[in-house]
């Protein structure tokens, strides 16, 4: 195959770095927020706790006055009361005075540890403490978890169930985060007819659009499907303009030489640019990135395996720049390879494997098939990277294998 | 802490393994499919591909008819005609003829395989065949990746992005999944107020209404708040009661003596049964689980910390029953502890870690907090898991971190 502007992966990576996007935010509620990511730094406006508090069950006391305590001689001390969870502590407490607390409960003025109520036999209006405290025990002291003024969770910070937690935890109900990026999603090919459309002979029926879909959608895109066009500059051309109006726009269909170029003869005519024309990398070489109407355009290849792969590679972590640009811990396992995958030099080669877990850890089985292929899609729990400079893996090779989910 | 009736992290799940549910499916669009669980197994109402196809664009020839073909001296081959993408191949192939085809296109009768167009020179109504082609070369026969009647997809599988497309190309366009499960989400306290409500002294905002939901929402649960419940049985009972219709109720708070048996006599009131009542795990410990209503109901500890670590281990694994008992491949990482962690022996214990990726791998960093403090919260990458066995694991030893993402 002959493509003008072919890149080598790695190339590929920073032409998509380097081009231009300008991500929006709106409010939302702390519900809804989970899976955003965050527009602007959070700052906590108050010291949490916002109480001195007991950890534990006890009785709030002067660590000196429980010195040398034990189960034979313990320290008697005086109660002078109790503070209930909530309430606020009025009591200052004396020496060889103790309060009974609850946890949660505000530490009263004059202690500095709780004793459990384990450690502690209660005696009409007084208490037996069998252990010695120590000072600050069982006792979280206000401001020690987040202080006033402090950044709790930075801008770009994908939102976490724990996250929504934390920002509860400080009074914030609402947050601004990255608006979800409106994708035109349009399938191409004179063979491809509708999932719900009969099937004649020498059709086959629009999967990319429903992979393509999912997993943008799954990375918090907004995707508009505007449909399926005809292997012709016009029908492609007219497809692109009702995209105009989108934050991206990705375009599958096109693994032969004339479908290739209908896709950037109707780019170049809308007067976009074909950035480049194929990447060397297996399954996915026919992809295409561009600018169109300023925003970026993804032309992926027809057959479904290469689609997706060029998908979860490429248009992935550039959905991510248009969703604020935060950076993900990818989702890797260690194992083994199962059987030699022989690769060719100067492609980087992406191979789908099943994970199978035994006890050494995971064995990683290459699940061979042709691109046109559509089943492996779904046996594949990941896939393993074979760099341009590698000529393939050897069973029992140590791998590490990013995992699809 | 002294509880009626506490359990093993191990008998605990195993009492949670052995509750009823009966989970119900409903039908959905495939566009709507992903991340719901397969109700029924996906059988293929045809085969795929429909008709044999060609992988590339090139020449489709009797692979026999090339043999000894090279750069010096190529086959001759008469060219009958093209079959176009999308097309139904009319031609039947003779001896020393071929036909052009497209990526995708019909595979006419009487050849048997089809030469890349980078080993063909084209001549007037002939072409030059420079290289030898084997049988079933760039083929992909009918029937080839998926047979009618195969079962594709399997009941109980959670529906990727890519299974999508796989039941889009088998011409599926609606499913049965699970239906998605009513949780309610109780939190209650005397000392807890809302996220938008002023905090008077000695008060703290309601974090796990927050966590609780976000978890329970990003594996596939519907939730219904039903509000802050004070610390009696009066109180508690009604808000119970309000959640009579769900398919599991989820009451969060009760981290001191009293407050637990608030939840405790308030499920037995209502004719309900505690089923444990105390799980040997930090943090954690005060986790009730239960009966009521027939249904499901788990009391969790009030410290966000404890709460959120119980419905990680125990909740999730229970919602996945309820939401069809998917199969789910953990997402762990393998590192390096960075520290020392010491742990009580006959206790499971949960160490949050922070990851910190370097060149042997990742570095496990344990976050050591009282349980009371919410900020850890958002810093842990994930957690390790310290056996009952155990008293802790040693700076280097090399341990697995499930991931919280």
């Amino acid at each position: 195959m002959d493509f003008l502007r072919a890149v080598s992966a790695r190339d590929g990576h920073e032409i998509l770095s380097s081009f231009p996007v300008d991500p929006k935010t709106e409010m939302v509620s702390i519900e809804e927020a989970r899976g955003r990511v965050l527009g602007a730094d959070i700052v906590s406006g108050e010291g949490i706790p916002s109480f001195t508090r007991s950890l534990v069950d006890g009785y709030a006391v002067k660590a000196k006055d429980t010195q040398g305590a034990r189960e034979t001689s313990p320290a008697l001390l005086y109660v002078r009361g109790e503070v209930r969870i909530g309430e606020v502590a009025g009591i200052t407490v004396s020496d060889a005075e103790a309060v009974y607390v609850a946890t949660g409960s505000m530490i009263p003025q004059g202690v500095d540890a709780v004793v459990m109520q384990e450690y502690a036999r209660p005696a009409a209006d007084a208490v037996e403490i069998t252990r010695a405290a120590y000072q600050g025990e069982n006792i979280c002291y206000a401001d020690e978890d987040i202080r006033q003024g402090q950044v709790v969770l930075k801008k770009g910070r994908k939102i976490t169930a724990f996250d929504v937690g934390v920002l509860a935890a400080i009074g914030v109900s609402e947050v601004s985060v990255y608006r979800a990026p409106l994708i035109a999603v349009i399938s191409s090919g004179d063979e491809i007819v509708g999932v719900d459309e009969p099937l004649p002979p020498g059709k086959v029926r629009d999967i990319n659009r429903y992979t393509v879909s999912a997993v943008l959608q799954a990375e918090g895109a907004c995707v508009r499907f505007c449909g399926l066009a005809r292997d012709s500059v016009e029908a492609i051309t007219a497809k692109l303009e009702s995209a105009r109006d989108c934050d991206m726009i990705v375009i599958s269909g096109g693994s032969s030489k004339g479908e290739r170029d209908y896709i950037t003869t109707s780019i170049e005519g809308l007067g976009g640019k074909v950035l480049f024309h194929g990447i060397n990398i297996k399954p996915g070489k026919p992809a295409i990135f561009g600018s169109l109407f300023g925003k970026p355009i993804f032309g992926l290849p027809g057959h479904p395996g290469s689609c997706a792969m060029v998908t979860i590679r490429f248009v992935l972590p550039f959905l991510r720049r248009l969703c604020g640009g935060y950076v993900r811990l990818e989702t890797v396992v260690s194992g083994r390879v199962a059987t030699n995958i022989p690769s060719a030099y100067g492609i980087e080669e992406y191979v789908r494997v099943a994970l199978e877990k035994n006890d050494d850890g995971y064995l990683a089985k290459p699940i061979f098939s042709k691109s046109a292929v559509i089943s492996p899609l779904a046996q594949a729990d990941g896939y393993v990277i074979i760099p341009e400079s590698s000529e393939g893996l050897e069973k029992g090779e140590s791998v590490e294998v990013c995992l699809f989910a």
